[in-house]
């Protein structure tokens, strides 16, 4: 067997002679890939740290949720990314420390030294310390919770279908999407168009577009992100395709026969899902730093960490302010830039050059609604409705990785639009029962 | 909510008044949708009982298990399959067992009451008395396993490019198939492929291409259904892509460490697959009927019970002997015929008129082994290499359920075969952790 093993490539005994400057990139999400491929023509080692062996695109996510895609055409294999980039070694591992003073990522086998660390670990869901909701109304962030919620949702619609009691059929055909951003506005909008158009003739005691959709927001509106005419536009979207939009909601409990909304109204269901809030990585436990409350590590204007010139925090995880005063949001676009502007400061750092601060540009906000629905925002220009759509559509298609992807997705979702067909309707399970 | 509810729909009951005769068929892999189907202009009420939501295209699963197809590429929602057939209820229902004597199929939470009863439940792994074994060398047969499958290949790898210690390396990049049956060869070749080609640039400490795959068969030769010539045919076809072959090599263990053979050798694997042989669902047990040792009901020459005209047995969990005194073998078109047959016999008795016994029509057998590589035995005339794996592929897509999966399919497999790329390589987890 051939070991291509150089000095600095063995980072499992940090005792091999550095030869050339170690960067270590924990997460290979938007941030972490694009910090990555950013370093790929600089004299540099870069490590890829990530648990799970793939990067997921995940603005599409919601869709192999609610059976429109698999989740081959939402993920990539991170070595597949970064395989033709020499200077990159990808590692499926747990991270669990960092000794920021040591300079090491210390993970469930080994310690990695690094002359400079970005960590791109992302935001998971938060539950506002009701993390036993978890089990009831799951969030979507993996391809596990995706495959999870389409199970829920699909055995929802085959429990009605062979259930003898009027009540337990309509718990079973009311779906709870909890939190009216982007994540459950998709959702919604998806459940609600696999009931009446996608299913519609594969049952027969039940009536699957009689289905009920209720997305519960506790502010005042939907997509706060948004300008407040879109956010009406979205919802007069949303209850044109079916969906019953709840506004000013708080959920105050969770539990397997439906939830309970602030008013103490309840609503009897079998299916709940989450989409209600995030919560950053444990990034700022690990590095001992300041954290807003969600979790965010507070960095310096050049993404890295105060006293720590050579750790980055970037992406969902960091804290930034833009230069029109506002944070910067959590977005795909955002952890793109800072991935790249972290790249840029190393090998400023390291060719003796000044970097400039980081600026985030705002290219436009786009949510997707439904078919033909959407709202996008571009600032000089606001859209809704089917141009939004389309537009989201082929933005969409464009960032996708992998030219393979986009064909095939491009050529699903041609076909969905022709014949409603989802073609992902599948029930899985982990084994053979 | 509109639910449409006739009399002989409400099995959950079975004291509605029955109008038409009731056909329920427990099983929706080739056999049972067949019945289903050939049932589609008769005045009947046919119910499809199935513990799963989907029906698997089982000659394809070995490439979700090595990361060439998704899932949804080969499974198609049974209800999907069955949605203009109206006189077709589909139920996603395990059945526990049936009651002959008053004609009621059990399950979990019903009792159904049939008519007539094609039972269709296909046949499981066998691991002949070494039940856990299971756990360590997982067979092929949901979705599950093939996923399942698939991130313990992926993970040796992941695993093989993080260790320090040469052994374990050898031992994680060693993969052994214990069965030389169409299954087993097609997983040693595809595995093959994927360490050779599709993923041997994207690991730094490791040679993927180095990878050893094994093997092994208790009998004398692979294939043992195909004349000899083309058995030999297929293990130079596998040698030369890479397979070492072991003949006439029984397992006597398996474990975390790896495999013994007969001949007391051991192999140090930490990816054992188990395609070396299948025994029949519990149906010989529900109905207490005649089995042979794999536990294949005895029929009569109409595929019904003795005794019990109204209860057909058909595809693997049958045991049928075929005109030229060969049992009929447990192949995709063997249990298609008998499905469509079972239909034609339901038809006659409703119309008063005498069922012909049946006939199996082998109209050839296929077996793939890799790129270009294949056997084919049509009796007449036999194939190898190139023109048989065309064959091969050609006749695959072409009995692939769906137009759409069909030219889906077709084009993934157009890509791997000029790029070598595998789309769906993902490690899945069922949840976020």
């Amino acid at each position: 067997m051939s070991l291509v093993q150089t000095g600095t490539r063995s980072p499992e005994t940090g005792t091999a002679p550095s030869l050339r400057p170690r960067v270590v990139i924990i997460g290979a999400g938007f941030g972490g890939i694009n910090a990555a491929m950013g370093l790929r023509h600089t004299d540099v080692d870069v490590t890829v740290i990530d648990r799970r062996n793939y990067h997921l695109f995940q603005p599409l996510l919601y869709q192999v949720a609610t059976a429109g895609l698999s989740p081959a055409q939402v993920a990539m294999p991170i070595r597949h990314i970064l395989r033709r980039q020499k200077n990159a070694t990808v590692l499926m591992e747990k991270v669990e420390d960092v000794d920021k003073e040591a300079r090491l990522v210390i993970t469930s086998t080994r310690r990695i030294p690094y002359d400079y660390l970005v960590i791109a670990t992302g935001a998971q869901h938060a539950y506002f310390g009701h993390d036993d909701w978890e089990e009831i109304a799951p969030g979507l962030k993996t391809i596990g919770d995706a495959t999870e919620i389409r199970a829920r949702i699909l055995t929802a619609f085959e429990k009605a279908e062979v259930s003898d009691d009027a009540a337990e059929r309509a718990r079973l055909l009311t779906f709870v999407v909890v939190g009216g951003g982007p994540t459950g506005v998709e959702l919604a909008g998806a459940i609600v168009e696999l009931a009446r158009k996608a299913i519609v003739s594969d049952f027969r005691h039940i009536d699957s577009s009689a289905a009920r959709v209720i997305l519960v927001e506790a502010g005042p509106r939907l997509l706060p992100a948004f300008p407040e005419d879109l956010s009406a536009s979205a919802r007069r979207q949303l209850e044109k395709l079916g969906v019953e939009v709840r506004l000013g909601q708080a959920v105050t409990q969770c539990d397997a026969a439906g939830v309970t909304l602030a008013d103490g109204e309840t609503i009897a269901s079998a299916c709940l899902l989450w989409a209600a809030g995030v919560t950053a990585s444990r990034a700022a436990k690990w590095l001992e730093a300041e954290a807003d409350r969600a979790g965010r590590v507070v960095v310096s204007g050049d993404l890295s960490l105060p006293n720590h010139p050579e750790v980055f925090v970037i992406g969902d995880t960091a804290l930034v302010k833009g230069t029109d005063g506002q944070f910067v949001p959590g977005v795909a676009a955002a952890a793109k830039q800072m991935g790249k502007y972290a790249a840029d400061v190393i090998k400023a750092r390291l060719a003796g050059k000044p970097a400039k601060p980081f600026r985030y540009i705002n290219y436009g906000n786009l949510a997707t609604i439904g078919r033909k629905a959407a709202v996008a925002d571009f600032g000089w220009i606001r859209l809704s409705g089917f141009p939004a759509w389309l537009l989201w559509t082929f933005a969409h298609l464009w960032f996708l990785v992998g030219f393979r992807n986009r064909v095939i997705v491009f050529l699903d979702w041609a076909w969905a639009y022709v014949t409603y067909d989802r073609g992902a309707r599948l029930i899985t399970e982990r084994r053979s029962t």
